[in-house]
């Protein structure tokens, strides 16, 4: 039934989507809960009569937000890329919206074939956060200082194992789940961190990273431990210790779902 | 119970509240619905052990949202106004916060003391409408022409009879309701209107209009006719033949909820 490999006849399709994830269990279909994968599976078959499942770039958690995510499906019926981007707009819910619609090469997988992949993290600054923000950042309104911040978050670019920001040990199973499903496409949990960086934008504290691959809750977990350093409780020296003790206790909380916005994946 | 003329011994209190519309029934306590009014009402017992019904310098429909609402009501219970406000923001769901707190002379009333209100109205002007603004714009492609619609805006300025652009004749009794309710405090559908104008800003089209007061539906029903009058469907000097013709069924169809933002009220 699924239409995965994209070598069945017909086309392989790539969509760029955007979506508050405010209101799903998460990307991943999920027996009984309303998710993006499934809600995108059910508008492709309301628009063309085949039942696929679309493969997301990665999972995104329940209440994580994307501006860029991406989805591959193959599908038996010949459509313009354009119809078929305005059909689905029109079945799918406002929430989640198809910012583009390609046919593309059939060896082409939104999962296997990215190159990487870029988050951000919203943090609300001031006392009171606008009900219209609320759902997309976490509202903290500790001190913290944007130059610790900053030094932190430099310290994880490169090629690092980053055992210490993945899932803590009772997600180990989920996680070891996730791996053997194909969920990510490098050896254990080494990773390469191209940029990682924090910004002030109005009453806004942006973290932005891009990286080759992100392990399950890597970036909250970042943001959380970033956060510690921000308000004095750890040093931005610790960060190399941390990755060096290679055990998820070392490092800071897990920052909330809200504040985290898958924004582009490249291939 | 109540606590509306703030002629009880106590404190009158004066609220300034942001709060998003999506998921309330209106500010209005209505039986078996969530809405503004009920919350903000239930918040307060919980903080102060008092029951009271504050009120709003007007209702807001479901799905209207608010910059800075006013409410009003007297509590017996001394409390210092920074310690009201937070307590009630934790209490409060995070679609509704309290901006500011004051206490204030006995006479004050959100709705009776308004000398002018502010609505804004966003419409989105881009086939896509981003999930994080769908809930917050009416999302418009058809072609508009801006001019035009600054042209008809204008129109509106001054002293005059808004009965053509008031809640149609199904919503009347609704309305006189209202009326015999205090809802108003003006003569009959007379209302003076300060500003009204649009502008762009991004891939918004914003309406602002300042009056000395507004009938129910008024802003969505003068946005609708101002739409009608972008695209091409009516002419900027038919605004003031509607005005003159005293009859909802002349003006343009009422824009939707989502779009429409009390902004301020002044006092």
């Amino acid at each position: 039934m699924t239409a995965e490999s994209g070598t069945r006849i017909g086309s392989n399709w790539k969509l760029t989507l955007s979506y508050d994830g405010t209101d799903f269990y998460g990307w991943q279909v999920q027996p009984d809960q309303v998710t993006i994968q499934g809600s995108l599976a059910e508008a492709i078959e309301r628009v063309t009569g085949e039942r696929v499942l679309p493969q997301g770039s990665g999972r995104t958690d329940a209440g994580v937000h994307a501006r860029g995510q991406v989805a591959s499906f193959s599908l038996e019926a010949g459509i313009p890329a354009e119809n078929l981007q305005r059909a689905l707009n029109r079945k799918l819910p406002e929430s989640v919206r198809v910012l583009h619609a390609e046919k593309t090469g059939g060896e082409f997988h939104a999962r296997h074939s990215a190159k990487a992949k870029t988050y951000e993290y919203r943090i609300w600054r001031e006392e009171i956060c606008p009900p219209w923000e609320a759902r997309y950042a976490w509202a903290l309104t500790w001190p913290l200082e944007l130059e610790r911040m900053q030094v932190a978050a430099q310290a994880v670019v490169g090629t690092r194992d980053f055992t210490s920001f993945a899932a803590s040990d009772p997600d180990l199973a989920t996680r070891q789940a996730l791996v053997a499903g194909g969920e990510e496409e490098f050896a254990g949990n080494i990773r390469t961190i191209f940029e990682s960086g924090w910004r002030g934008e109005g009453e806004l504290l942006i973290y932005r990273v891009r990286g080759n691959g992100f392990l399950h809750h890597m970036v909250r977990n970042l943001v959380g431990t970033f956060v510690d350093v921000g308000r004095g409780a750890m040093e931005p020296v610790e960060i190399r210790e941390i990755l060096d003790a290679r055990s998820r206790r070392e490092a800071g909380a897990t920052a909330p779902a809200r504040g985290l916005f898958l924004d582009r994946v490249e291939y």
